[in-house]
């Protein structure tokens, strides 16, 4: 496949770490834009591309457009961003937009969805990130899937609706387990207790559903239906109604599906 | 320090795992005591110790009682199971039980919590684990932190309040995470979606804690407070009453400590 020049519009958490990826493999990022000066220049600088924090000043010379934007300015800027380069291939990024956002801005179109949680400040291996791809015509889904081939040995078609789902599921999985992390990480802070000390056990729960299924692995009060120990527990929660109704609320529901 | 003849009161997963990893680690087991037969001869098999399903024929004879019983059943069986062995040093190892529990009934007592999951199917390496120690004398202290130390690198003293914020934070960073895993994996089903896809973004998130607070790793559509997202998630959920309202109060709370 040709290593198409690309833009990449946005810099955030996400936009960096694929440019990064791109980028070490052999991709030519031309330019990237941001809102952010800061954010476009230091990007810019990682992948030796030009940047701009001006929409007019987008180069129309990239035959691949990547948008990393958050959903809401990625909807509003959809018209601006587009025109004039309405014959290159456009993809987005983001779980919970559907394909046809493009339609009628652009001709060739598509998604590029990695599922996983990106910081600025960790490097991740893309090579074992599930990468979804779906876009409108059948050359531009083969020519996406050897682009996310190039990446990751995880490459999958999914259509809006998969993905939709995908993005539900995998903010239970990360976002909210790592809201639960902060909760005992606060729980432990009131006792001048280390957060350290539960990272076994964090990467053991982790570890865990490589090899039993969620439902398999669940242990603990909740699951023996200790109810004891749960009285116990909510009335130490007592002074946090907000946290005391979170542990109320996912100890009834492991207790039903137990 | 001598290495005490041991009963173990319980063949459940924490047992289990505790005494695979005192047997590797040269302590005798004299014997395995659990209600139900199975249970009882399958971890007495593995670590060469008799058994027994009668509470009338614990050994008298050990120096060191370890009790790892559902806390209900613990409380309430208490009495008949220190009968005529007063002398010997009991511990239990439930995060929740106050260490006074053994007052009026032993005269040496402690605690060794153990802060991790375990499950029958899976062995885990103890030496990585925390084990938090109490105990009511001082000499017995020092022998149950040496005891620790040959099973674990991360031997800690906490006395039992600390010890019952342990299990408390320990309930959020375990259980809880993985009834959130245990819901995206039911999520995925829906759509015919392997739950491995989830694995990759699992494991991140476990490991990004290592190096940022999780209130500093957060991200996703409530930490940037993207009310088109979660309004469309809700509405994904909308038949699952008890998900959705999950989601709801996570949501909430993410955002409120964002």
């Amino acid at each position: 496949m040709s290593k198409a020049d690309i833009v990449l519009i946005g810099a955030g958490n996400l936009a960096t770490n694929l440019a990064k990826a791109l980028y070490r493999n052999g991709f030519h990022i031309l330019q990237v834009y941001s809102r952010t000066e800061l954010s476009a220049r230091t990007l810019a600088e990682a992948v030796q591309a030009d940047y701009t924090t001006r929409l007019q000043e987008l180069s129309v010379n990239a035959s691949l457009y990547i948008v990393c934007l958050k959903d809401s300015a990625f909807v509003e800027l959809l018209p601006e961003i587009t025109a004039g380069k309405e014959h290159a291939l456009w993809i987005h990024t983001a779980g919970s937009i559907p394909m046809r956002v493009w339609e009628g801005y652009v001709e060739r179109y598509g998604v590029l969805y990695p599922l996983q949680t990106f910081s600025k400040q960790r490097e991740v291996d893309f090579r074992n990130i599930p990468l979804f791809i779906e876009a409108a015509g059948r050359e531009d889904t083969e020519y996406l899937k050897s682009l996310a081939a190039i990446l990751s040995d995880k490459v999958y078609e999914a259509n809006s609706e998969q993905r939709k789902n995908l993005h539900l599921a995998a903010v239970f999985a990360c976002n909210f387990v790592n809201h639960l992390y902060a909760l005992s990480a606060g729980l432990l802070e009131k006792y001048h207790l280390p957060f350290d000390v539960l990272l076994p056990l964090i990467d053991e729960t982790a570890r865990k559903v490589h090899e039993l299924s969620p439902k398999c692995a669940q242990t603990g009060p909740a699951a023996r239906y200790d109810k004891s120990i749960i009285d116990k527990h909510l009335s130490m929660l007592a002074d946090e109604p907000e946290v005391q109704e979170i542990y109320r609320l996912l100890s009834e529901s492991i207790h039903k599906n137990s």
